[in-house]
């Protein structure tokens, strides 16, 4: 594939880790696990899953016949030089993360490190345009900070990934995740990866979890603001990933609303929602709905900010949005933002390494 | 205050009955458990209620100390004549709803036949202006079925209740509900009546299970149309009730984007989502956002249809929308579809009766 010269940051790129790939960074009796034990931990979908290859591009899988995401060699093939990327953030596809473990926390304690060392030395330290997200346990936040402690420094590190699923992250249970965030310099990225419980039901069908899908990371957006997060950690930043950006216009509106109706409630609130999330909060366009060019500049028109919406490819997996054809063509200023510098202001640790760019 | 000439359609007005109102409309035991056993089931918030009359505006209570909407010469003055409606659609503030009653079955079974007659004899005989809604217990849907075939013909029932909270009623076992709705000529309006649970867990404050209540309502919509509900009842149709609109041509575009990827799972939806919603589906716009005219036009134009919002004032609870300040002043196509037209279109019967139209 011809090379554009556009720069392409993509914001959400999923590198596996395979629980057999983390066995040479576990102690025992973690490594015993996953091998004598042969211990998995799939994670229940209650749907068939849907594209040929399960959740992944079929074409993904290695020639070497590693799954998807698994080699960085063809990863850098198919993706980096094919598609022509400048940076790429890694957000890994270990299911479940840490994070996302609802059960058997100190595994959970141990597998973080281990895949936050898999990832520096088989991805971060091996091709200039890959950084990366510190994986953590965050049900217990003190090993959570610990984690953060020992790798948040690392310059290639520039977010901390929290799964969407069970748990409101604003509750301040948590925020001492979000004071060593900020201390390093680190932003958060939110990803789901369960089907939403709607009191305690799922949707029946998959194609329902995926048309709901951003009400997850409404609830999440919600919780982050009327918890006050943001007023206690100015300068952290929070990047929603896969649900795309167009249900924001509505979310604004609906949060500056209601807090003007109750602000009473949360004193701690210093400035409108939608002012908020303009400074604090970024979206992922993948999985991107069919907009025509007149369509996108509305929303994010209706945003009030250009600056929100950073592209992501969702690589490897099967409904992958590829820079070149998934969405309409913008307008120049509009699409470099899109496309790159938008996540480039996100980021400030993007530029510090200085990437092998295959412009 | 001035009678307007614009015709105003209410499709969401909460006249109260309190248990004791049913009372006379019982058999024993359930009459037995209002005043022998003192029953109530007050529903649980877990938040303290944000109104100076807690949900209620303070100044309707009736002048005979009567609970707000309780009153129908009250209702009559202050909203009806007060704000110069053409019609009102009833939707009850009964609180728990037969239909939300998570338990008691037998106790719900009673009410919803008590509270359909109660509705009848005070409310819908005594006003040409007011419309009802069909109350049932559909957590049954025999008796549901039942109380549908007793009351569903009369001339001002205009369509069957049901509440937003724990059920997905896209589910097949209430597909006799929607059988008979059609049967009947009656339409379905969904209202949510309690904070959404998100994997167990409540929002922590009610200014966030606000910003959030789009989220149940869009769980709803999709439930519906990915069943296939109005693929197997064509005549069937949705109101939604107090979460506004602007949140539409999200879902929209997300339904149709998931549908086109995963149409091999509900085999039996024969046109696209968006589509299947301009038909079937309309929405209320109490508690309106703030919209500037220009902003209010272009939800509408992303919705691809301007015949999809009908004025509601959601009274008399505290976030009352008055039609004379609450949305922009639009143009007067516009003006007129909102306010009245589209719900004409909505509810046939409105027209058989032939109201006491006070303009």
């Amino acid at each position: 594939m011809a090379k554009k010269k556009k720069p392409i940051i993509d914001v959400d790129i999923h590198e596996r880790a395979t629980y057999y790939d983390l066995v040479p960074y576990l102690d025992n009796p973690w490594a015993k696990y996953i091998t004598d034990a042969d211990w998995t931990q799939e994670k229940h979908l209650p749907y068939p899953i849907m594209g040929i290859d399960g959740l992944d591009r079929a074409d993904a899988k290695s020639p070497d016949g590693r799954p998807a995401g698994n080699s960085l060699s063809f990863l850098q093939e198919q993706l980096l030089d094919g598609v022509g990327h400048e940076y790429g953030i890694l957000t890994s596809a270990m299911d479940p993360s840490p994070s996302s473990m609802h059960g058997f926390y100190g595994m959970a304690e141990a597998l973080a490190p281990a895949l936050n060392d898999y990832e520096i030395e088989n991805w971060l330290d091996k091709d200039d345009r890959l950084y990366g997200s510190v994986h953590i346990a965050a049900q217990n936040p003190q090993a959570a900070v610990r984690e953060i402690e020992r790798v948040g420094d690392h310059p290639k590190m520039v977010q901390i990934l929290l799964p969407i699923d069970r748990t409101p992250w604003g509750d301040p249970y948590y925020h001492p995740i979000f004071e060593a965030a900020e201390r390093h310099n680190l932003m958060i990225a939110m990803h789901h990866n369960e089907p939403p419980s709607y009191y305690g039901n799922y949707p029946r069908y998959f194609v329902e979890w995926h048309s709901v899908m951003p009400n997850t990371h409404m609830v999440q957006i919600s919780s982050m603001i009327f918890n006050g997060v943001f007023e206690k950690y100015p300068n952290l930043k929070l990047m929603m990933l896969e649900a795309g950006f167009i249900y924001a216009p509505a979310l604004m509106r609906k949060m500056d609303t209601q807090y003007k109706y109750l602000r009473h409630e949360v004193p701690w609130i210093t400035e409108m929602p939608s002012e908020t999330m303009k400074k604090h909060v970024k979206f992922s366009t993948q999985p991107v709905d069919e907009l025509s060019k007149e369509e996108f500049e509305q929303f994010v028109e209706l945003m009030g900010s250009d600056e929100m919406v950073c592209f992501s490819t969702d690589y490897p997996h099967w409904d992958y949005d590829s820079p070149h054809n998934a969405l309409p063509k913008l307008d120049k200023d509009l699409e470099d933002k899109v496309f790159a510098e938008n996540a480039r202001s996100f980021y400030p640790k993007l530029q510090a390494v200085g990437g092998k760019v295959p412009l």
